[in-house]
Order: C-alpha cells, then sequence, then structure tokens
C-alpha cells in the first residue's frame, strides 16, 4: 500500500492537523469521524444515507461480526464491503475492546483470549494472529491490533502488564499481517499513567505501523485526564501518520482532541443518543422529547443542511418519539451524524485557513456542554448495560 | 372539486377496473395500494421512500392523531401533509374502526361514542360531525365517514343496528362536509350477511358520495365469505364511482379484490409483515430469518427492482434480522410495499391491455397463498394484540 496518510496543515497554535487518509476505497480527509456499524450496519441507516450526510469512512467491530453472521459467511459473500453494500472506506476494531468490556472474559494469557460470547455464552479463544486473520478475510482497508483493553480504575500493576502484552501482541499483529491493500494499526494503552503512556507510545513508535490509535480512553474517566494523557502521547507519535483516538464523539471532545492533534475518531455516541432522543445543535445536547418541541414548526437545528432538518419540523420528530415510532430514531440519527461530520469538515477547513484557533474559541464560547457527571453516569451506565453475564458452565 | 374517478377500462370476464383518482394533489392510477401511516409514518420509511418505491397515494388514522399529537397542533403546524412531508395524496380513516377495535369502547348511542384512549386511558365523545371536523382541519384529499364496526361474529341484531346507525351517521357526515377540495367517502357494511350488504349498498348508493368504501371486512372471516360479501356489495354501487376494501392486503388477495372490480386497498399487512421479517416474493411469503437464507448471496426476489433487491443480499437481510437490527426492518418493509405497489401496477396495465383473466391465472398458478388456518390465526392475534384494557375508571 502507497503511503496512506498525507499531512496537509498543522495549526501552529495547537498542533491541530488536517490531512488526507488515501485508502484503496478513496481519500478520507481528515480529522474525520467514522459511524459505528457494530454488526455491519451503522443503526438504522442505509449506507447511501451515510454517504449523503457526508461519512467518508465507517468502522465496524471484527468481534460482533465473527459472532455473527460469522467470518467465513462473510468472506463468502465477498467481504465485508460488499455485505454491507458499503463501497467507501470501512476500519474494523479488532475486538480487543468489546472481548474485555462485553464477553464474559474467561482467561487471558500470553497466547490469548478465552471468552463467551455475549450472545449465546458459547466459549471462544482469540490469538493476535487469528484476529488479523479474521480482518483479512472481512477486508477492511485499515485494520486493528488486538489489544488488551483493561477498564478505567483497574489496578496499575494489571494496566502495566496488559500495556506489556498488548505491545507483544502488536508485534505478533505486524508479522501476521500480509495483505498490502489494508493499512495495520498499533494501538497505545497505558490506561490513566502518564510515564506508561509515554513508555507505550514509544515502543509503538519504534514498530512503524501505518497508523497509530490511542486506546483505553473515554472509558469514564474525568475528561482532563483523557485530554492530559493525549498530551503525553501525542507528541511521542510519528507526525507523518495518522492518529486515531477511538470511543470519542461528542461535539466538545472533538474540538478539544482535534486541537491535540487527532486526525480519526469513532463513537456510537452520535446515533445511540439520537436513537435516545437526544439532538445536538450548535448551542448544546437537547432532548427532542422535552415539550417545548411539541409545537416547534423549526426544524431541530435552523442552522443544519440536513435531511432531517431540511424536511421535517422538530415538532414532528418529537411527536415521532412519542409514539415510539422507527422514522424518529432514523432521523435523529441523520441529523447527529451529520451534526458531528459537518463540525470536522468546518474544523478541518478552519484548519486549512489558519482560522481553527478562532473558531475552537466561538465553538466553546456558543456551545454548553453535557455536565460531566450526568456524562459520567451516562457512561458509566452504558458499560454496564453491556455486561451481560452468563451462568458459568465450568 | 371536479369529477374525482375517471374509469379508463373494465375487463369484460371480471370486472376489474382500471382508471384514476384525480386528486387535488395528483393523479392516482388504479387500482391503488395505499401503505398505512397510522401516527403520521409508514413504519420506519421516509416520505420520499414511499415515493420512490411507487406510492401514489398513502393513509393515515384520524383516530390515532387526534390522540396524538392531537388535530389542533397538526392544524397549527400547517395540516397533515406538511407535519409529514408528504405531498402527493392522503386519505384518512375516520377512526370508526379504531374506536370499535383498538379504545376501550364505553357507549354507543346514535349521538356517537364514548371511548377510552388506547394510549392513556381517557375518556373520549366522539360524534360524526366531529370526525369530519377533525379530518378537515387534518386536510386529507380524501375522507371517510364515521362508521360504527362491529367485529367479526357479532350479534346479527347488533350487526343490522350497527349498519343502520352508520348509513345515520353517513348523512350527518355528509351534512357537515364542506370543503370543497376534499372527497367524502361512504362506507358500505353489513358485516357478513348478503341481504344487509345489498341493503347498505343501496341506501348509500342513493346518497352520492365521491367514493365507496366496503368496510367491516377482512376482520377474521374466511376469505370465501369476504369475495362472496364483495360480489354482493360491488354491482349496487355507481360504476363512475371508485370503491375502495378497507384492509386487505396480501398479494392473493388483492389479485382476488381487483377481479371483483375494487379500485382501492389498504392494509398495514405488507410493513408489519417486513418487520416480522416476512417477504414476498413472486412464488410465495416467504420467512427471511429461514436459516435457508443465511448464505443466500442473491436478493430477496431476483426479479424485483426494490432498493432493497437492488443493493443488498438476502443473507445480509437475513443477518440484520437476527441482530434485530432496525435497518432490517426498513428493508424488508420497502421490498414488501415496493412487491404490492408493483403487483398492482400490474394488474393495471393488465387490465389496460385486455390481458387481465390471463395475468390472474398465471399468478395464481405460481403463487402459493398463505395457509387459510394460519392466516386466520394471524388475524385473530392482532386483532387481540390491539385491545389494551384498562381498569375501570367509574
Amino acid at each position: 500500500m502507497d503511503r496512506l496518510f498525507r499531512l496537509s496543515q498543522t495549526c501552529p497554535d495547537t498542533g491541530a492537523r488536517a490531512g488526507i487518509l488515501a485508502t484503496p476505497r478513496g481519500p478520507v480527509p481528515t480529522p474525520a469521524f467514522m459511524p459505528v456499524g457494530t454488526h455491519g450496519t451503522v443503526k438504522t441507516l442505509t449506507p447511501h444515507e451515510l454517504d449523503s450526510l457526508g461519512a467518508s469512512i465507517i468502522l465496524s467491530n471484527a468481534y460482533h461480526l465473527y459472532l455473527r453472521p460469522g467470518i467465513d459467511a462473510i468472506e463468502k459473500l465477498g467481504g465485508l464491503h460488499k455485505f454491507m453494500s458499503w463501497q467507501g472506506p470501512i476500519l474494523t476494531d479488532s475486538g480487543g475492546f468489546q472481548v474485555f468490556s462485553l464477553g464474559h472474559l474467561r482467561r487471558v494469557t500470553d497466547e490469548g483470549v478465552l471468552f463467551r460470547s455475549h450472545i449465546d455464552g458459547s466459549e471462544h479463544f482469540l490469538t493476535p494472529e487469528a484476529v488479523i486473520e479474521a480482518q483479512e478475510a472481512l477486508g477492511a482497508d485499515i485494520i486493528m491490533a488486538f489489544d488488551e483493553c483493561p477498564p478505567y480504575g483497574e489496578d496499575p500493576g494489571r494496566v502495566r502488564e496488559a500495556t506489556e502484552r498488548s505491545h507483544d501482541w502488536a508485534a505478533r499483529c505486524q508479522r501476521r499481517h500480509g495483505r498490502t491493500d489494508q493499512a495495520l494499526f498499533g494501538i497505545v494503552h497505558g490506561g490513566t499513567c502518564a510515564e506508561l503512556r509515554r513508555h507505550s507510545a514509544g515502543v509503538l513508535a519504534s514498530m512503524d505501523f501505518a497508523g497509530y490509535a490511542i486506546g483505553g480512553l473515554s472509558l469514564g474517566e474525568p475528561k482532563e485526564l483523557t485530554l492530559l494523557m493525549l498530551e503525553e502521547t501525542v507528541p511521542l507519535l510519528p507526525p507523518e501518520k495518522p492518529r486515531y483516538l477511538m470511543g470519542v464523539g461528542s461535539p466538545e471532545d472533538l474540538v478539544d482532541c482535534v486541537a491535540r492533534g487527532i486526525d480519526l475518531f469513532d463513537s456510537a455516541l452520535p446515533t445511540r443518543l439520537g436513537r435516545n432522543g437526544a439532538v445536538f445543535t450548535r448551542k448544546r445536547r437537547r432532548n427532542i422529547l422535552n415539550s417545548s418541541f411539541k409545537n416547534a414548526e423549526r426544524p431541530i437545528d435552523e442552522e443544519c443542511d440536513c435531511h432531517t432538518c431540511r424536511n421535517f419540523s422538530a415538532a414532528y420528530i418529537h411527536h415521532l418519539f412519542k409514539c415510539q415510532e422507527m422514522l424518529g430514531y432514523r432521523l435523529a440519527s441523520i441529523h447527529n451524524l451529520r451534526f458531528i461530520t459537518r463540525l470536522l469538515a468546518d474544523l478541518r477547513q478552519a484548519i486549512l485557513d489558519g482560522s481553527f484557533t478562532y473558531y475552537r474559541e466561538a465553538f466553546i464560547e456558543h456551545y454548553q456542554p453535557t455536565d460531566p457527571r450526568m456524562r459520567a453516569e451516562q457512561k458509566r451506565r452504558w458499560l454496564e448495560s453491556r455486561r451481560v453475564e452468563y451462568p458459568p458452565q465450568d
């Protein structure tokens, strides 16, 4: 694969970057946000809708696809792009995060991970090599190394052990990776320990991956800590390679993390919030079920150019949510994703224009972030709701 | 309003008719099927999708919109077309069927109906005049008289009483109806009693409605009885007026009822089946969750030109249903509705070509109808599932 990343401009004040990921399935202008298509579908939306709302790359999860419908099934159907009918670039996550947060974990050894499926309790053993093979079979344009991902608040000794193991697994992934049309990204770990983050960034930087993800963040830690870890990590990564912060997707966080030199993001937040009736506006996140929308003839956001805002009143979306109509979940998902892709396009343009600092200050001045305690509580509840416990079978 | 219906061709063998409903919002080539948008949304779909799958008219329910968000709310937002962003013709059902099947009925008098909302148990009193006013405020292109709709199997004396009351209410609806840009349809009743059906058709035919619906059928009675009632009713209706059979939507029934001179149909069946994974093909109804679809690279129906079949394999739709992904419900709904609109377009063309009898025979030869006992059982379960009982409040 030719050089994946072309850096166009760096903001001299902040380190924010504009560039292009040149994937085999088309260019991705960065900074970019990847909508999350866990089961091979960005929930409620067609690929055509994703395309028209400005998504240039999407993410899918090797873990979920491995369990259902199975990697072989997708390979026989012509690979993931054909399976889901999305012709643009795809990044597949390796499943590290999912195995450790979603599966019922049985045993982690240097060799790999034994876990139970969160769907039917069946036992599976995954190694770094198997995960690379799976991602090669799926055929995504960017694939991720397999990593051990401890939760926030884990014992520091365990975090260190997991980080070292992730380095070892990253090397094994690199050795196994054969497809030259796929870019393999390494994942920096180190929990919320600055020293360990620097160590991890250094080790991975020396390994020459096509790109670098920063994992193990946005797991319920205070936002200041997230940003601090970025500041410790990013300067140690090779500037000519793309940097991907995993699991970040709120407007305020995207602005702050772009300012710290991140190029790529993914998060299910915009679609998950949308399905729950929380919609982004240039001022703040609003709840569409709020009675103030009952008679609102205006769209959700007057400045928005999305299909939802161009065609429907906020009152109509409010009504759809009151009736629990699926069209409501769709229209809110479209709006939220368009809000995010437009925000990133605006940030990119500002970086290219040299007006990033100004744009960021204006954004911060006008946008009221969600209360940190509410955010933390929502995150905690979400992470907890993902844990499905099966009766022990041994 | 100018003459609503133009009859283009009648099949000399069967009485099947091709025509055009000339509504203020555009022509509806008949025979036509109306997708059902109960809460002002055809479940899971946007108006743009309905348009592109060939729907030329849709139905919505005054009863549901009256309860939520309220008629006033929609009127203030510019009427139903604007509210739901559908610029084509709309027919609103009066709510007779809903009040009697869905609401918790309190009392029926000659004056009107006292019922409890199926949503919150609140009490409401509806008269024929109030229902016409509501439909005028909603602004549909075709509106329905308010009728009393007894269930299948009701005592014959009660059916006679309800039929006479519906005649009286139809006259009151006609007197109250003022908007000249809306066509008002009367509804023939009479349960499954041929003599009463003939009587009802005669009474309503003498009242000069813009069109005639046949109500109180497709409520769980055997199909032979449905067809017999049509044969008793249709010849007594004025041939220059459109005829609308309420609540019919399976492929085999549509073919049989078009052959008996029906011009217009509505049913939630295609979308409801779609959301449950039952998809139409030219041979029969299939269950997408069937394991034979697990690896099916072909679309649901190779002959189908819908968005779903043109873009996705049956295996992908199968996978979406396995994961309970909303996109699956959408794609199956699109396919089923397109199947039905295409079937009716084909029937129309065959009537115009003079090949209707041949087309019908070919259809019957190739299409395996759903087992009548299964159909009856599904209908019974559906009707039962709609009944929500609230604790008595008096």
